[in-house]
């Protein structure tokens, strides 16, 4: 497929066409993706989450300016609504993000929130396997807020960001649900702002708190940056190179990754068992009197699943 | 099964028992839930969320003291860590929440925000049925935030109620993720604060561009509240009152109820076809070969799921 070979060879619109495609669930997806899948897992895969208004976007501009010097080209995918990525931001973000945008070096492509949660941290897998496949070397995926959800899409990550700031009140509270288990890097954001030091050291402590194997190895980073004074920014990529070069050499990558892998032959073989035996049973008629019984109380939803799982295995 | 019949005939003990066990999976649960269905289906499910520091837990202790005056019973499932039903409050909060605690009528649980999303909304969605079985009339699931996460555990409820305040800066856009989409009654909590009014016009605003077809049949009420003063709480309930009465008659309580319907037996027939087939393949070592010779990108992920859905197929 001509397609497939553009996105390997590098083309922009290829990319973004392709992309597009799996955005929509198209049906060339599933084989898409197949090939595509022997010429991935070059790109490192950065998540960021934060709340809204902790400038994250920002800062990843500073950040990717700085990824570009050092020669690397930059997919980024934007799963904020409020991002400037994304196109949502206001006209004094757009104007910053403006050299990024012009830089043929950076694809930016957002992705909406509509839709289950579980449906879009798949479109952000899958998307990011595109973006490896096309060549890019650092992918970077920007989420907002800090709840369970971005927690599922930031797993994806091979290293993930945590950007708080001071002066949001709740800022320790807010990346309590599950961010702070899984944060490699965190990011206290305009640190010329007064209590910097003081969330910086709560979060300092908090991370001593956690503990898991994998926090033998690594030690996750606490570090202050200012995007208006420019503090910090330089040793932030210095902080994302470390953490890679730990990744790698650490057997941590190839850990992380074969998980990733397992989740979705998993995904993929329950989505497809189903997708056939629901196509004949909702044409006969039957899942509606099925769910129909079960909406009366006669029967319930298990015993039904267990019908359901027969049609399942009959369908060859 | 003796602690289904306690469960059934209202045992507080009974009741806490069985949440205990769908929250550690045990694997009695299934049958039990499957025992229990027939006893679902009376209460109604009332969704709260909001984003930290929006008084929602206060706010619902005087809408729960309402619901107490009118003689119904209250199921309580909190999903916010921070919240004071969850143990994670100040002490003010606590001691303000003490008449309610004592109250027979009202019982109170918390489910951790570990694992998978996923995995939380079913323990969510099944805890309400074990709730409504046991005879609660009346059950409130509280969740943080606004985000697509909790978007997914809002939809088990019957009305879904979104609380925002005025002054936490970007109160719109919190609620701009898919919250806005499926609320019935938007709550502007703190109405003595500057800028409610503005907020609330914002909200009205945003709710009247939106536009599905159970629009045509429910406008959504946006009300301004204050726990401090008490102002609009009563008004509250009638709001919720309004529309459990719309619910009923239009056939919309029927209607999203069969959608959950066939969202749980979907669900429960994918983890159990692929539990059987994984016990085999886990324990013959192919499951291992398969995932590596994928993480080699010697196959892809979809490969792999071909032959574990032959597996499935083939298993008994």
């Amino acid at each position: 497929m001509k397609l497939i070979q553009d996105v390997i060879s590098g083309s922009q619109r290829a990319l973004a066409k392709v992309l597009t495609l799996v955005e929509n669930e198209d049906a060339a997806v599933p084989d898409i993706l197949d090939q595509l899948y022997m010429h991935t897992g070059n790109a490192r895969l950065i998540g960021i989450t934060g709340p809204p208004g902790s400038g994250k976007s920002t800062l990843m501009g500073q950040v990717i300016n700085q990824i570009r010097s050092s020669g690397l080209s930059v997919g980024i995918l934007a799963v904020d609504p409020s991002s400037p990525f994304s196109g949502g931001a206001i006209l004094g973000d757009r104007l910053r993000m403006a050299d990024i945008i012009d830089d043929s070096g950076v694809f930016i492509r957002s992705l909406g929130t509509r839709g289950s949660l579980g449906g879009l941290s798949n479109a952000v897998y899958d998307c990011a396997k595109v973006m490896d496949a096309s060549g890019k070397e650092v992918i970077i995926i920007e989420t907002v807020g800090a709840g369970q959800s971005e927690v599922d899409i930031v797993k994806i990550a091979d290293t993930t960001l945590v950007v708080c700031v001071p002066g949001l009140g709740d800022e320790i509270q807010m990346i309590k649900a599950g961010i702070l288990e899984i944060g490699d890097i965190f990011v206290v954001n305009k640190a010329d702002k007064p209590d910097a030091d003081m969330v910086a050291n709560d979060l300092a402590m908090m991370v001593n708190l956690r503990k898991n194997s994998y926090d033998s190895q690594w030690h996750p980073i606490v570090r202050q940056t200012s995007t208006r004074t420019g503090t910090g920014i330089a040793g932030l990529w210095d902080d994302l190179e470390k953490h890679w070069s730990f990744l790698t050499r650490s057997g941590e990558l190839a850990r992380r990754r074969k998980l990733r892998i397992e989740a979705e032959i998993i995904r993929i073989a329950k989505h497809r068992l189903l997708e056939g035996a629901m196509d004949s049973i909702l044409k006969s008629g039957t899942w509606a009197s099925w769910v129909d019984s079960a909406s009366h109380h006669k029967t319930s939803p298990y015993r039904v699943a267990e019908k359901l799982m027969e049609c399942i295995r009959r369908d060859p």
